[in-house]
């Protein structure tokens, strides 16, 4: 059996590999013993590993004799180094257990303080402190807080007892109990567990208040709060806590006592100055608890916010000048920026904590280049050191931090970036406001394409309905607009023009704001701050660049979007959905003439109409990206989608094509298909409506042709042929597009290079890539429908189930967030296999929303993509992620 | 170049198998050669290859330079055994072009008689026959023959003329026309082809005649009723035909000359008698024709039918003799009924084709056990002989072939059988209608879960849309009820309870009838015939049954159809649907009741209500199936199936449940899914909402033990989990299902075998069957929806493609009826592998509808499947292909 309990403090040193290993011990338990191995000021302790956590949660909650040996052991190596013993009446070992996971959860699992306490011990404690009040205090908070956390019970009644008793005294603070007040206090407590306990009174054996609160650290990670934030962050339930027992040191013996929080570096902005705040006379738990306002820690930051409490470089210099000193051999040591805890214990300094410091976007950028600069770390180790995700914070408006926000309720973050505007419930209206000039939030139970001239009008989208990779949440994040969507605490009532979100009722024109970053939805304007995109950013960006192996591409449909996803270093098209453009009011009407079209003639007659509207659309997108490719994709949604809804567009309609009214319904029911995911779209419209595509590929190359004479650049397009599943269809349509090539380049008097290739979207396209790669010059993985088909999930319809399956450890993340390597990545692989064996220069690409994220670029490196292509906004990050798969 | 032109007759023998190649000179190439080599009169000739078509369909209608000379070789190996010379103004030879096939597709193309007459051969063919009157006559058939077959021209206006000759004349019948006549009509039949023609006269030249057939046949593999007749018939677009050539014999020189059709046996049953019919002096397209009415062959047919005019016995004694002679020969060459055509010429009998005769099931079913009795073939010969689907027509009551029929229109044959009853148009009145004692037939535009009650009643089902393998084509199968799917020119106005057909407008209690073998609606009642099981189709199954490796069993949900498919012989139940059970009246507002209960206590608290119904279902189950294994499928489809729709219902509901009628609208909005299919549904509901599993496992578990107990024999459950994607999603509900089954069995104090797997019908279960063998003890292969999933095709939205689809090649079959080898097949094959791996005895089987389709079984025998599941009627027909396979 592998070792499960590993010391530190006192001298101990490791040559165990597995005791510098985070996933066994925690990055708490790893850096305690780091730090006390390079002879840091570091409590001696120990740490219970996660395998033994994960052990325990599986096998029912039992420790197994071995784990109580070996805990034994630790314990005597605290007691041998300390010169205390655990339990000891006349001058006893208190400890702090902590938990400790491989990343931190900060708030989510628990701690006890004080442990070893009990009514022996608290009169050892006061003798040797010589500091009844201190030992009683101790005391107390220990019953609180172990009552708490290992019995359960409500820390309601502790904490009303404690009023009681100052309101008793005429006491305002709990500064003014003396030792006797927290004494008589202590006996309430007892009453209290014992009453609430049926009896059973607060354990006076220090062992069984150890063992009690390991069990309740394990506990803890299968709690419901710490279920949900591993789930929003993306933690596997099967990792574990750690445990790390501890000496206890104390900063509240006094005012030569103290215990502060504190960063190497200012984790905000990045700027190389020690950052951090402490608090004479006190325990960690009152930093946090926010009782007392906390002092600086340098005399420059007090000076510079014109505080008077002194600043810690003031008020314990020598402390001061050991903790300046630890600070700069942690950062030599792990090269980053370290986020610290300490206490000072009657003037001598203990290090609790370390690790990495979580900072802001800025900072990291920051950070990573200036640790360049001194030689801190490589350009490589800067590029691995800022997490691309981060990067969005740069690319959108952010909420300003200090604004007051009245959070209404919590959807999920769907697209980042803040905006405040007045709520309207229909496309239209925002159309109509927006052009007023008004700031609005398109607020929708689920948006659906025909909404999209309303998102576009809209500073951001609320949705009641919908996942993080529903409708509103890709086109929005495409477009840039912030997005909170499966808020389903929010009801909309279209008739009384209302939104309501739980008791509050709001009317239509109401101004709410939405954070994209965390969900929230707020009540009334909330000030945004403009993002800055530092020359941190770009240095970066160009040390990026220099090492990815992989291009990147964007998906853009609009010049707009075109030009912005080119100044964010995109290297040409990937995905251009060219059904966007269908949705413009002023060519609608012609797409639902063409629907209705019962004959070939009559659906060329409407396409006529079209062919110069779309030869438009590319030769603006052409001029936007000339001369780089541009992958181009033919009509793929099922012709339904266009087709009007509500009465009223069917009047307009029947006006305007001179069909009854009925008829038109009836042949919308007509098209009307029960999973229209799997139904007559893609190459499907293609096929059985060969004139669509013609347009569309005749399009396609005059425009090219028309900005390759204008320009002098041509472009290159890729006409991408969408929901391929077999050789046969792709190489009809294939023929249909160089056949309409042909025509268009003999008119035009020029030619123009162009390749044609296809969307692998569908598990039976990858499975016979080898055969369709003879008719396909490139693959463009469109990951998000072949993740559907191949878990068999809509990701419209997976709200439902989704977060159940996070949960209970189904899927690991989100299918539609981060690709499924172990199931969809083996279709992804198969076919570049495939693919490349049948045509070795094949070019092999992904356009699925996963293009734009860390963990699937790196699976895209892995598997030899040659390019991805992510949303404009999201381009910079997948510059980054793919810099760092290729180091990887 | 391969060698693109085979002669045959005239003493030729080829050493080449290319020359016995039916897939390369077509059946009737193919055969003629063959008979030519036994030494049976065959007139000389040739075969140009079904490649050389396929070749020229490709490349854009050429000739080669090297088939010209080819042919020319072939043409003097008939003039040197005939002694004539093609295009010889003093002797000529005359030829007949056929199409020909690999397999026989009759009318479906083209052919020209008499071909190498003009106005100069005709003169010889006169002085030689000696016989004006027939070479006249010979020659305006060609005229005829090739102006419609190689010119196109309108055959109306030949036969509008010869309509006018004989007015003009005072004739009635042709055979008053004389050689004059003839003459006289030949004349104006040129006329017409230089008009139509724009002055082109008709060609003179006799290679150019014989240059152009052969151009003509080739084109008419691809005609439209060609294309049509493929797709119906599942023959591949790629296979080409070959063109015969073939020196002229004439049945119409005078009363020693006849023309005949035959068959070897009774085709219809299977007797061992000569059957057939002839003309005396006509040319086989006289006997197609229907003009004149043939004779018998046999004087005791003769006899038996009453007629009077003489047969072939009786009137060509010596004829009759060497044809009968012929017939034994060719049923001991090719050991079966053969289907003959010859030609009496003065005398002397000459053979125009054979090949293995069509025949009912009931006949080959006859044919293969006599033919075994007989020492002809052996069993595993009469085993592979035939057809498994032909079963079908012995399983299903069929119309009176003799019945006069009022046919309204045609769709998809989606379930066989024949009914006659009164339309109606929803459920509810089928059910009403059925109680008081009426045959219906249920018409809808399509059905849903909720019209089983009346799919129940109907005597047969009629829909506007969905294919074959709509719900209403699956269910109808299961059911054993003839359907017709598909049928677009039915419109249905349920407000004036109304069903249109064209034109013709019938009302709701009107009577119609239905063939489901072929897709016809006809007007009023039509006489059926209930099917008859011979010994015959016993002693095939025993036989079918000593050879196959693989099981079968069915899918099932009610006792009835239990025991019908235990009586066609299945070894347990593959798959039983608990859905359906749902849908029962009395038990579906407790299912609504669980789907509204907005907590875990309130669905457990309907779910009380449904586990004795569930109980019952199982033990009913049980009881007619064991001691067989049981595959029974916990609940799969998605909750809102269950919801009521109209107003009507919603009323009923709120009365029931006590909720508001728009709460419950609200409720069944926030449960519409925009693709059910991929939604939720299957073990997402149990991972969800885990009662409703507990619940189905307890009915499961308590119902084996209760029949158990009772009977002494044990039923053996197999608990199936639906739509499983990941293993740990089956380690979840396993557990379930096995914690459900320690508690009942503590309950009732006893054990029964059971077994816990699941469905591999997505794309990433086949993926992972590696890991999820982990934790299923078998997989049965949902082969419905993992070719949804892995073709990205929804089944009941397919219909607006799928036609196209079969009719362009881009599927060879459809893919719902027939598996997807390539892609689908791709998928099971690895998922097989997988699972044995891990698990290397884990059962596998099939439960799609795959199962009753035969080449679906043989890819499951390749695949080393252990069983395959079909619906009760489909289970003979699966345990013959099973066999079929495994001797393959």
């Amino acid at each position: 059996m592998s070792q499960m309990v590993y010391t530190f403090g006192g001298g101990v040193r490791h040559d165990d590999p597995r005791a510098k290993d985070k996933n066994l011990l925690g990055g708490k338990g790893a850096n305690l013993g780091e730090m006390a191995s390079i002879g840091l000021p570091v409590p001696p302790g120990f740490t219970i590993t996660t395998e033994e956590c994960v052990r325990y949660l599986a096998e029912g909650a039992n420790f197994s004799d071995s784990l109580r040996e070996e805990v034994a052991k630790a314990l005597q190596h605290i007691e041998k180094t300390v010169g205390k013993n655990f339990g000891d009446n006349a001058d006893p070992l208190l400890v702090s257990v902590r938990s400790g996971a491989r990343v931190s959860m900060p708030g989510m699992m628990d701690t006890v303080l004080n442990l070893g306490l009990n009514d022996e011990t608290v009169e050892g404690l006061a003798a040797v402190s010589g500091d009844d009040r201190f030992a009683w205090d101790s005391y107390r908070r220990f019953v609180q807080m172990y009552s708490d956390v290992v019995l359960g019970l409500d820390h309601g009644l502790f904490e009303e007892a404690l009023e009681i008793a100052k309101e008793e005294n005429g006491y305002f603070a709990d500064t003014e109990m003396s030792a006797d007040d927290w004494r008589a206090l202590v006996g309430q407590y007892k009453t209290i567990v014992a009453q609430e306990q049926n009896g059973e009174p607060f354990p006076q054996d220090v062992h069984e208040q150890l063992w009690g609160a390991i069990a309740a650290v394990f506990d803890s990670w299968d709690s419901d709060r710490a279920k949900v934030y591993r789930r929003l962050n993306d933690i596997p339930g099967g990792w574990g806590t750690a445990v790390n027992v501890q000496a206890m040191v104390f900063g509240n013996m006094g005012d030569t006592s103290a215990t502060g929080v504190a960063f190497t570096r200012d984790p905000a902005t990045g700027v190389k100055e020690y950052y951090g705040e402490y608090l004479v006379n006190a325990q960690g738990e009152d930093v946090v608890a926010g009782i007392r306002t906390p002092q600086y820690l340098t005399k420059s930051a007090r000076e510079a916010s014109g505080a008077t409490a002194p600043s810690m470089e003031e008020a314990m210099p020598a402390a001061y000048q050991e903790l300046a000193t630890v600070f700069d051999l942690l950062e030599k040591h792990y090269k980053d920026m370290q986020d610290i805890e300490f206490t000072v214990e009657r003037g001598k300094l203990w290090m609790l904590q370390t690790r990495s410091g979580k900072r802001t976007a800025a900072a990291a950028l920051k950070l990573a280049v200036d640790m360049v600069a001194e030689g801190l770390i490589d350009e490589k180790t800067a590029i691995l050191r800022v997490d691309p995700m981060a990067l969005d914070q740069l690319l959108h408006p952010t909420l300003d931090p200090d604004a007051k926000r009245d959070v209404l309720t919590t959807g999920l973050p769907a697209s980042p970036g803040a905006a405040s505007g007045k709520i309207v419930l229909d496309a239209d209206t925002a159309e109509a406001w927006a052009e007023r000039g008004e700031a609005v939030i398109l607020c929708r139970v689920e948006t659906s394409p025909e909404d999209i001239h309303g998102m576009h009008a809209a500073k951001g989208i609320l949705t009641a309905r919908g996942g993080m990779t529903s409708h509103a949440a890709v086109v929005a994040r495409g477009m840039g607009r912030p997005c909170v969507s499966g808020a389903s605490a929010v009801s909309i009532d279209r008739k009384t023009r209302t939104l309501r979100i739980g008791s509050v009722e709001l009317k239509e024109g109401d101004i709410i704001t939405l954070d994209g970053a965390n969900g929230q939805v707020m009540n009334g304007r909330v000030d945004t701050i403009e993002p800055k995109l530092e020359g941190n950013f770009a240095k970066l960006m160009e040390w990026a660049d220099g090492h990815r192996r992989m291009g990147v591409r964007t998906n853009a449909e609009t010049p707009a979007d075109c030009a912005m996803a080119r100044q964010f270093g995109a290297e040409g098209i990937g995905l251009c959905r060219t059904e966007h453009m269908f949705f413009d009011a002023s060519r609608v009407s012609a797409v639902r003439e063409m629907i209705l079209a019962e004959s070939e003639e009559g659906r060329r007659k409407a396409l006529a109409k079209l062919l110069p509207e779309q030869r438009k659309d590319f030769t603006e997108i052409f001029e936007a990206m000339a001369p780089l490719p541009c992958t181009i994709r033919l009509l793929d949604p099922p012709l339904h989608e266009f087709l009007p809804t509500g009465d009223h567009e069917f009047a307009d309609l029947a006006e305007i094509t001179g069909f009854g009214v009925d008829h038109l319904k009836r042949r919308a029911e007509e098209l009307h298909e029960f999973n229209p995911m799997l139904g007559h779209r893609g190459c499907r419209l293609g096929i059985t409506y060969p004139e669509i595509y013609e347009m569309q590929a005749r399009a396609i190359f005059e425009a090219a042709c028309d900005v390759a004479d204008k320009s002098g650049l041509a472009p290159i397009p890729e006409v991408m042929i969408p929901l391929v599943g077999t050789k046969r269809e792709l190489e009809i349509l294939r023929k249909l597009v160089n056949d309409t090539a042909a025509t268009v380049f003999t008119e035009k008097g020029r030619e123009i290079d162009y390749l044609v290739g296809t969307m692998i979207e569908l598990p039976r396209a990858a499975l016979m890539a080898g055969e369709i790669a003879e008719e396909a010059m490139f693959f463009s993985f469109g990951t998000n429908d072949l993740t559907q088909t191949t878990l068999g999930v809509s990701r419209d319809d997976a709200g439902r189930f989704l977060s159940t399956y996070v949960e209970k450890g189904i899927y690991a993340r989100d299918p539609f967030v981060s690709i499924d390597v172990d199931g969809v990545g083996q279709l992804v692989s198969l076919a570049v296999e495939r693919g490349r064996a049948t045509r070795p220069g094949i070019k092999l690409g992904i356009c699925g929303e996963h293009g734009g994220d860390p963990a699937s670029i790196d699976f895209c490196e892995k598997t030899g993509l040659d390019y991805v292509s992510a949303s404009p906004y999201r381009v910079p990050i997948a510059r980054l992620a793919a810099a760092q798969a290729a180091l990887r």
